[in-house]
């Protein structure tokens, strides 16, 4: 599905990434995205009650818009989330403010409306209106077909790396492509949590259509890992479609591959998100099996995901299985201890109710690796579910005591 | 309703804490408690679907037994939770010996249906029968009117210091006593989380109100502590009641005397674990208040409790308010953010949805302290909760990432 095509935007993008000083330590903070043509857009956000005011402002753009944006202006170092009705006001400044330099720049008319915003950062401060102004004037500037990951930087908080994921589909009347970003390190944790996204493609797909297909992605990817268990005021994923490759995804073979090729890339950026996990040294893929159902798989799994003692033992690199059988006795779900089997890697510690005959030097080498698998076989059925998550690590308590200093 | 009174056991009550080397560093790690009489017993175990032998062979005692314990002992240092039928059966040769050394000691005759067994510590391992037998021997031995210090010293695993509380009653027909000792540090929970603790008293009290009485105590204080957010698979309460005072509770003011007494003993017990959580340096008390209900209350507080982004910021005396109200949002419940308020102490930092003038020193100075008071007004009602929880530091993570070891 996807190749060795070094990750870009697909056609008729543009994308920028700016430093406007809105991050005290002088990185880019400023991301603009925009298309040459009005966009399908479909979005998933937050589920926490508090929602921050780009969220408010993106879920009544997208409810009553017209479905064409043309741009996505995100900043990061400031959430704009807990900040009243200043906050809504900002956002709209910032969408009207976008949607003036682009007409300027472009020579095209484009309406606030056709602007989304997205802010990641510190909670219950206001934007910083006169540099995020300026940022976005520069940004405008120097938008470039070969943007992406300019923008990809630009919206990192705690982040270490730039998150990018790509996949391109051929089919009888062209090629498509679908490019996306992403930013998220801690607070990061099912229904979204603190993520922000952005997915692009050139294929021409009507919002309904794409917004199922964007639900069903984000249900197998980014609602799969699990870094804190917190869960964000300001999650977003947006996907714009702007239809440049004249490749009209409907029905049919191509929509199960479009469909694929979008999970694909929704699940490269998830785990690129928990490898990237605050602190972490370890990405952990949890792969439960055996579920009487796909729920119980997941909440299962994302019980251990979330477990402290867990993930501190596989930083410790101390095969601790016990804390990972301990954990889905407490899932709330109907899980029997006699019926269970577990895996380090290739190696099976659990059996049965009991501990089997496995050396412990075996289990130790097993997760003795920057990339971890862990298999639990709840003996109960034929469903799976994987989630990511990563190790809690000294690194995680040094920079979440500190984020705002 | 306590005094200055020194805690002591209860009147008819012994106690013994020796050291067997089931824990590698030689620490003691065989408690035994023994009534000169039958008790009055009622236990409240772990939720989770995982329980360890001891907490299995406990229920099946509690739930067929004539109610009438002499003995209960407690290892630390292995938890015999995963174990089989192998497991089981370690617990039943623990109460057969126990209940033989004691009808030599004693010269009565006490069976080992009226022994009570308990264990904490490391998951999957079976018991060392061997060192366990000799030190229960040795327990019986040393059993005194004053052991109750050593007891609680016995059954710590990574708690730091021992965990003891006492109450005193005067009543017309005589002074009635409750002490209780507590273990537990890590994985610690609502449901009871790996905690162990025997509340012991000489009022007369039968096992149905006993059983009454205890669970509400609990409902108001273990139940109310969050550590890690794990739930362990040995978690158990035990209530012992003599009657040697002949002091009869049963109905009217002495029965709501004695279970403000006793829930007093489980609340100082409980904040003694939250205060020693795994490498805590704050105790943090959580007052939700204005909530339609004790449940959402109730809700609210646990989801801040275990949030890592709110406890590693206590930890880095951060007064990152933004979190705690990210928290109440993703609880669940129906909150509105429009109608919360927020204090760290003294200090109203969040109003209507808002940050308020608050300033930024005050509010650090706050939390600069070990005993931190946060109180979250939801605006909705009139209920109320308090929660206690301890911050995230990291000793914790490295208490964790090699507790085997």
């Amino acid at each position: 599905m996807s190749d060795t095509t070094p990750p870009q935007l697909p056609a008729g993008f543009r994308a920028a990434g700016v430093a406007a000083h809105i991050k005290k330590n002088g990185q880019p903070d400023v991301a603009l995205i925009v298309s040459a043509t009005g966009c399908s857009a479909a979005a998933v956000f937050t589920a926490n009650r508090v929602k921050a005011a780009p969220v408010l402002y993106d879920q009544e753009l997208l409810a009553t818009g017209n479905g064409h944006l043309r741009a996505v202006v995100i900043n990061s170092g400031c959430a704009n989330a807990c900040t009243g009705p200043s906050g809504l006001q900002d956002c709209l400044d910032t969408a009207s403010h976008t949607a003036g330099a682009l007409s300027d720049s472009t020579g095209q008319r484009i309406n606030p409306a056709q602007v989304a915003v997205m802010s990641t950062g510190v909670i219950g401060v206001n934007l910083p209106m006169g540099r995020l102004r300026a940022g976005i004037t520069d940004a405008v500037e120097s938008l470039s077909a070969d943007g992406l990951e300019r923008a990809a930087r630009a919206i990192m908080t705690t982040d270490t790396v730039p998150k990018i994921a790509y996949a391109r589909l051929s089919a009888p009347a062209g090629t498509v492509q679908i490019a996306g970003i992403a930013k998220g390190s801690g607070m990061i944790h099912p229904n979204l949590a603190t993520m922000l996204s952005v997915v692009m493609t050139d294929a021409a797909v009507d919002s309904d259509t794409l917004k199922t297909m964007l639900k069903d992605a984000a249900g197998l990817s980014f609602n799969r890992i699990s870094v804190d268990g917190d869960t964000s005021t300001n999650d977003t994923l947006l996907a714009l479609a702007n239809g440049a490759s004249r490749v009209v995804v409907d029905s049919g073979e191509l929509r199960g591959q479009f469909q694929r090729a979008l999970t694909q890339v929704c699940i490269d950026l998830a785990r690129q998100m928990a490898r990237d996990g605050e602190g972490a040294t370890k990405l952990i893929t949890l792969e439960i099996t055996g579920a009487p159902d796909v729920h119980t798989a997941e909440v299962v799994g994302r019980t251990i995901a979330k477990s402290p003692l867990v993930k501190t033992a596989f930083y410790g690199e101390d095969a601790n299985w016990g804390r990972i059988i301990a954990a889905a006795g407490y899932s709330g779900e109907d899980v029997e201890p006699g019926c269970m089997s577990l895996w380090f890697g290739p190696v099976l510690v659990f059996q049965n109710g009991m501990p089997t005959q496995y050396s412990e030097e075996d289990a130790t080498r097993a997760i003795q690796t920057h990339d971890v698998t862990v298999r639990l076989d709840l003996g109960l059925g034929s469903a799976t579910a994987t989630i990511w998550t990563c190790d809690l690590s000294h690194d995680y308590v040094t920079i979440n005591g500190r984020y705002r200093t």
